[in-house]
């Protein structure tokens, strides 16, 4: 019988199989944006069993379990690691139409050259035959990188942050390239409680006294340079809402001092300094070609009491509705108006924004530097990372836009055993563009698809990031 | 020729018809939500011709009809029965892609036996045909539930309803459950003007006098309390804009009494009452195991100029846009964060709130009882009841959360020549489940298929109801 | 080999191609709203090259040009014309999935009867014999109509317009009706700068003083009926978001003449200015039979740097997403309530509102002439002009109300080579009414496929629209 995850799995028909065979399952990875410990790959250590890898800190599963009238107890608490496996388990079996279940079986398969589907029947014999694999030494972190041929990966990370463990790192001789990304999320969230105590570390670690906002941007400048040299090419910001409206230099130092003396902000305020900030930092990315993420529409912490309980990144998040095209407008207008937007991925949370932040991107592709998608969509976010998503975002940047200019994947994940959903993309991508033959839509025209493929898999990413 | 409506109707794989026959098809029906009459099942009356069974108080035809260009004489006027089943006829002989087009045939086929498709050259024929049926009491309403192997309903009922009709029913030994919903959606809606006429009446009915909020609530628990005596599992509420700011007991009260003494109520004092009664009334919902369905989004009565001359129910409604994601995660955690956020059904009403409500779904899952989708998305609702809205809310199901886990269908519904859409449901469910297999996106394991069509189909809403 | 544009393009089965080809593709054209100049075809000249034709003032073109990366120099600059079309083609040869490629060889196909898709490989070719063509009297802009089969086209056309060139135009006898549109877009826009300079140029046209509020109405009047004198049947505005709140006449007439005295105006002035005046000009052209169109939904000019540089109308504008339902609700229940609701189309260009908008044209449908789809949604609109975005478009149009009574394409373009657009939608259409015969969702039923696949391509427009 055709093992589940086979040669062809989800190529449904001839081009398709043909273009992904021939031109996208060889080609190296560029992780672009995940959350990735550099200090764990510096340290390379192994997985202590399979719950550990897949149950650790991944969310996604524990939201469905979670659907699955689980008991806390087998999710985030205290159960054995076999037990939360079993758990897993019966909620994984059953999980028809879940990218979940794609996933599971792409890494059963790509790690441990596993093909059967998990059950409940053969979840005691996967879990004995991975968790003999995972300690061996074949299945280090960094092995586990290797197996997936990666070839370079981005982290995220606090401008504060040494990168201590990306300069070791480095030393080691490590061949696939473990760059930062710079992140300053806490330093332009003026409303967060934690605001004041964070610009105090900040000042220590440049050795600036952050009296003014021009000097928390000068701050934020030398942790650039910084992270620049340690090989980063590209920032991330999450965009909630309130983050533009006009101001004056005069207007947002006066509200980020009124901050700092312990000021209540207000949205408004809110807005002002965000978009202020956001604005300076883009055109310092412009001046050294970094690229700039923006990640937009997350509803955080939903639930008060599992919050209390367990804290952030435990699953309690969601989509937010809100309307930002005018916002977005205002923003990267004003980055733009002195020519210094920088390249730009925008990223929605909610699949009905879209065909609105596509053809927003359009509005400021214009560049006379020759850079291909200068802005643009990015790969399906987050709760929009399933076959259904990957193929709008897919089909709304072809009709706004040139897909072949799209720079492509990213796992976003915080695991080491992510990186088939690079294949599982490059799988949804060959069907799309195999379909459009197979319907009259585009001609069979092998090289122009070769091109097209490869470009979204692998050279555009490479050359948007100037790696 | 092969008839319209025929075994593998919408089936359009052989692992979709094998799991629609062998496991679907036979399941008794638990309708947990619709309109229809407990006296009128009481009665046990039969219809007097079609016309009166199909167009006396479905606005769904009557907005289609006047989309024909048809006189309002012929849709809610005065012309005779077989003129207005003319004009009916003349409206959904094209209306190709239209999902009455689809129950009209369904309905024609399993409660008459006709196969044909209904035109202009053959009304008068299956006119004469259906009505020669209807008189005959094999067609009085109880039967026509029990052709249709209905196991349970549940209706929808004012907490100042007797339910004298549902308790008289249940004396008569009707086999079939007709069930009571609790939906006290007058004493929710301060800004209605009828509010304070029907504290009246509650008060009337309670022996209560009404004077403070906390009144209000002790009446409503009483009613409540009186509807699970006679058999009440489920809740209902409607929740259009303004629905939930924080506050506290004492300013509620004041915006109660306020509106009793004739005030006129702001937006803001609206959400503030709206979200706290909403919340405590929760809280009554989960002590007692009540389901809550809050359906989200419409926009009701429109036209002044039709309202005026025909009332409300008629045809006027349409879907609303603004957003609320923010609002119902507050209203949520706020039950939930003393454990008390019963379980609970999401309804939109525009498919654009679609991912948003099932990722929120999902923050408020958690729960130490182990219900399997304690707080999930409904299915397609009003205007979004057809086959690729039901698509479309499978996939999000799916995506986000636990198809497994859906409670399923129910009709919404005034008429009691419905419940095929019960089929209709069904048979897109299982061309759903049957396309993932066949496109190898789910092995293709009968076990696993057979348990998730049957939960889908019934089993979810018998546990998850507690019927 | 099959040429890419075959007989059987995009007709995906054999009721789709029996009724594309039987009964969709010979009918005569209705383009019922377009930007081309009368002037033009009164002129009658010859294009000089295919970059004039399709590079000079085409935005969907140069927003692909500027996502490739392309400089302004290529696309609104100086470079030479082949330069340019070099430019073009590079960015065509791979814009898979995107209409534009779609458009260009259905253009090259019916125009130059052309086989080969465009590739830098054979750009210079195809430009010499497009070339050598398009000097040819045979390619003056009236034969480019005649050879399209255009029976009429309605232009767009500010109300100070003399309509000069539609009258000389009738008077030369060129057998294509060509109708002026009443676009009073500058007198409803009291919020932009010119507004008291266009009032100025209104009152000399119109030799009246306007002064007061219904001397604009009294000289709006006027217009139009200088403009059905020249064969109006069409109305269009573009609403932006402030399009309505209740007000009266003394409110907005001095909302009027603060206007015309310097002030600057409030969103809520707006909305009330903008809301009035609509409604008055809505009475009128109920009272005149003529169709309302709305655009809802454009954010227009949004880099302020390329504006600057080159204008408006260059490729700027994108999607607004702001929520509208409850203000348009208002604004067509103000028209409808004394029944003077002319006949309405709602054009969306956001996709999300697509059903909010077909559900609430369906409230307001109610009419006692028999005007079938006296509201309803009107085709794809710009961004949404796609294969996916008209499929979702005649999707939503069937599930809320009857795709038999939609009026169905026009081109809304700038270009004489656009009318190709009409065989694709006419394409899209028979391959969507094939595919619910295929999948047995409707009946094959070739006279009713006939009459509807006639009415959406013809007869339906040429009824509303009075011709």
């Amino acid at each position: 019988m055709k093992p589940f995850i086979h040669d062809d799995f989800i190529l449904h028909n001839k081009i398709a199989q043909e273009i992904y065979h021939s031109y996208a399952k060889d080609l190296p990875i560029i992780d672009f944006h995940n959350h990735l410990s550099a200090q764990e790959i510096y340290q390379n250590n192994c997985y202590r069993n399979l719950s550990e890898a897949w149950l650790g800190g991944d969310h996604y599963k524990w939201r469905a379990m979670r659907a699955n009238g689980l008991s806390e107890e087998y999710i985030t608490g205290n159960a054995e690691p076999f037990e939360k496996f079993l758990a897993w388990t019966t909620t994984i079996q059953y999980a028809i139409g879940n990218p979940l279940y794609h996933w599971t079986h792409l890494e059963l398969k790509r790690y441990f050259d596993i093909d059967e589907t998990l059950s409940v029947g053969n979840a005691k014999e996967i879990w004995d035959k991975c968790n003999e694999k995972l300690q061996s030494s074949q299945y280090s972190v960094r092995n586990l990188l290797r197996k997936q041929n990666i070839e370079a990966l981005c982290t995220t990370d606090d401008p504060i942050d040494s990168l201590v463990y990306h300069k070791k790192l480095k030393e080691t001789g490590f061949e696939i390239q473990v760059l930062p990304t710079f992140r300053p999320e806490l330093a332009v969230g003026i409303e967060k409680e934690g605001f004041t105590h964070y610009i105090e570390q900040l000042s220590e670690v440049t050795d600036l006294s952050l009296d003014h906002i021009s000097d928390l941007l000068d701050a934020l400048k030398l942790r650039l340079s910084y992270f620049i040299d340690a090989g980063c090419r590209i920032s991330d910001h999450s965009l909630e809402d309130n983050f533009f409206e006009p101001t004056t230099y005069e207007e947002v130092d006066a509200i980020y001092r009124n901050k700092l003396n312990g000021a209540i902000i207000s949205n408004h305020d809110c807005a002002k300094y965000r978009g202020w900030l956001l604005t300076e930092l883009a055109k310092e990315y412009a001046n050294h070609g970094i690229v700039m993420q923006l990640h937009i529409g997350a509803l955080r912490n939903n639930s008060t009491r599992i919050l209390k309980n367990l804290g952030s990144n435990v699953g309690l998040d969601s989509l937010n509705d809100f309307n930002y095209a005018t916002q977005l407008s205002a923003l990267l207008d004003a980055m733009d108006e002195t020519d210094q937007l920088p390249k730009t991925i925008l990223y929605y949370l909610n699949p009905k924004d879209a065909e609105m932040l596509a053809t927003m991107a359009g509005n400021f592709q214009a560049n006379s530097i020759g850079i291909k998608g200068k802005v643009q969509l990015g790969s399906a976010w987050w709760f929009c990372d399933h076959m259904r998503g990957m193929e709008h975002q897919m089909d709304v940047v072809s009709e706004a836009g040139l897909l072949s200019t799209f720079i492509g994947m990213l796992t976003d994940s915080r695991s080491f055993l992510s990186f088939p959903r690079h294949e599982y993309f490059r799988r949804i991508l060959c069907n799309k563009l195999g379909t459009f033959v197979e319907r009259g839509e585009y001609p069979e025209d092998m090289k122009s698809l070769e091109l097209i493929t490869q470009n979204v898999c692998y050279y555009n990413a490479r050359n948007y990031l100037d790696l």
